[in-house]
């Protein structure tokens, strides 16, 4: 049995199968057609932050799949209060088919994961958003984008620019993460994605120079400066983030068809221009309704490896 | 593609097909036929307010006709805060094949609506209230007081009262609305109805009598004194609308087999008696009911719409 | 129609009757045959306390019998508060066709039952837990413990101990109930289980000694000291139960292959030392899974007896 707590996990013929996969899917339920590839399965979503788009995403995809959702919140059920997280993963795993979970540190969901019956899919942690890249390597191959790809990540060395490190350090494609001093990537995971780097020939760059990283990239994205729980610090973090707009300006520094991508929600004059966002190189609602895809990709892959046989192969 | 935010923007004729396909598929039901009109369907339902009625009816009303509600709560999403409308409703159009949204101003219903790809439903905000009417009239119509009726609407000009002149305009059916000095309907909502009701003949009168209004009525309905958000003048309200009680006395002003409507919860004892309510006259929890028959009328009429073709003429 | 409140009401045979029915919807679900038993139903959960065994176990468990579970928190609806009861309880009864309510006062549950037009389940109240103990019977059968039962109930005289003297004295098992002094059961609740022992030949001890009630049980259960609503005096009450936690030392005074049940959460090193929750003796999780079979045979029992013709037979 598989989870999907992090790229880190997943090797590139991995990856790329479960978007392609995805991909089937979505042409499939693009024509109407809904193939049960997980009849009667419940998906257990468990959030412990809210969320519009983990939430919608998740909860139709699985219904368009034959399944159905339970959306737990952290109101509803208190993950590692009140009951050890140990006792609620195994409570929860002898009644659902599958699990997401949604909190903040990513230990929490591996002690979750340790001791589950069953598939847990990360809809994000403190450290990784590795559902959402799965939904951009998706949006960049059907906007042309993933071959000779050269993806520049503008702002806050997070959960996305950390994602980023796993998807282009595995699958072989140039990265440049531009972060304000004080806000680079965590180095133990730098130091994963440079020794994946070594063995897929990917090339990544950290600099602190916005312009450097954009430079002729194919892909320009950025993230919210202020995530949550970084709230109070907002003033000190927009001051910190001065020249890491991506503005049109900076977009013009980029390969001449270069798309946007931005995982959503979007803050207008912090992190992007109300012109980049909509205008027409911006890809992001495309992108957005490619979580829904792509994470039926994952769960249709993970109930296959549960089951030690890959039915949607029938 | 058509959205449902007030019955101003509907025809006779379409009001009169909408509720005629919610007796047809009621009908269904009630023999244990469950067609599948929306099959595989998603409605996200978007509360700000929350509502027992609202979400009871539109979640079990999806889901026997094919398809499944995701209830998103204003504490799992927050339209307009955080996130600008125009994006989460592109967002969730993506993912959803159609919305439901109960909030407050109906400009911020409309902003949804313009930005979305699937048809939007108005689960009620302060101005209109239109799938309670549509269930009111479908309550009427089994009642047989749809012909020559006679409508007195007594109490608080909010948005039934609104509501009520948008349908009785529309439809050319008599209106009587009997609001305490204070209290009166929102003039442009008014102005709107006259200049409908000069076209089908309906006949609207408005008074701070309430007898006036409810002799010789065959429908008599009223709302409660303090909706949600006026509870801090709730002492004022209830001093102010001395008089506006329907009690038994009042109902034997009206014609000898009137109705009784009320949209729920009653308050017993303010804005009606619970002789009335429990009376045989009564017949609100038909009308409770009715929601959601009259809804599923309204979200197969829009697919149908959306699609540029009636599927459930077939 | 029947509705299931409280183990008083039934027989024995219809308490093994349903039990059955469990078992064999069990096998069915495990052998991934999904008989639509209650196809296209639509249960009404109202939680006015949170719970993830309960909800979990009930929207499970009527998705997997073709139906669907609308999840109603204290947050959406106001059982009581804001709209009476009876009126709640007859608008939810003709658009849903089954509840089940986790509430406070089982006469507030019972107030509900009394107006609602379809069967309600009770979801756990201050008097009683049933459908936890429908589980609890169900794992004493499969683990070979329904013969010749001798169970130890250790520690608080809460709705767990109420339900544990229904069970017993209903169906005719020996119950030793060991409570400190100051917690014992609710004496109404004793004088009924007494008569009904009297009846069914059920041998039932009380004692303020666990050593006693523990002695040769084959079957040893307890639960929380510090129940939700009794947080504030939990110093008091770890004082009170001292000697009451069931650790190795107590096991071994039963029953040599006796089992352990706890309906969770657990609290390690109060009621239950982390030895005996995860030794070989405890069926714990066995246990929690059966909520979703035993509530299974619960909900598709109370629907045959609503059709006044038991569809499950067929």
């Amino acid at each position: 049995m598989r989870h999907f707590l992090t790229l880190k996990d997943y090797t590139k013929e991995e990856i790329l199968e479960i978007i392609e996969l995805g991909l089937r899917i979505k042409a499939e339920v693009k024509s109407k057609r809904f193939t049960p590839y997980l009849e009667k399965h419940t998906l257990a979503m468990i959030f412990e932050k809210s969320s519009t788009r983990t939430r919608v995403s998740f909860e139709t995809g699985i219904y368009q799949l034959g399944g159905t959702g339970l959306f737990l919140s952290s109101r509803d059920i208190q993950l590692g209060r009140g009951e050890p997280m140990k006792d609620t993963a195994r409570v929860i795993s002898r009644m659902c088919d599958m699990v997401m979970i949604r909190t903040y540190s990513q230990s929490k969901l591996e002690e979750f994961a340790k001791y589950s019956n069953v598939p847990v899919i990360n809809g994000l942690t403190d450290e990784y958003h590795p559902v959402q890249l799965m939904a951009d390597y998706m949006t960049m191959i059907e906007h042309g984008k993933a071959e000779n790809a050269k993806v520049a990540y503008i702002g806050d060395g997070n959960n996305m620019a950390h994602s980023w490190l796993m998807l282009a350090s595995k699958l072989g494609f140039e990265l440049r993460i531009a972060t304000p001093k004080g806000y680079e990537c965590d180095p133990n995971i730098v130091d994963d994605a440079l020794k994946f780097a070594k063995e897929s020939g990917s090339k990544i760059i950290f600099t602190d120079d916005p312009k450097v990283a954009v430079s002729g990239a194919t892909v320009v994205t950025t993230d919210t400066w202020v995530s949550m729980g970084d709230e109070e610090e907002k003033e000190k973090r927009i001051k910190d983030f001065t020249g890491y707009t991506v503005d049109d300006n900076m977009m013009k520094l980029a390969s001449d068809n270069a798309i946007f991508l931005h995982c959503l929600p979007a803050y207008r004059g912090l992190e992007v221009t109300e012109d980049v966002l909509e205008g027409e190189q911006s890809v992001v609602f495309d992108e957005a309704e490619n979580r829904l895809h792509a994470q039926k990709g994952i769960m249709v892959w993970l109930d296959g490896k549960r089951k030690e046989k890959q039915i949607y192969e029938v």
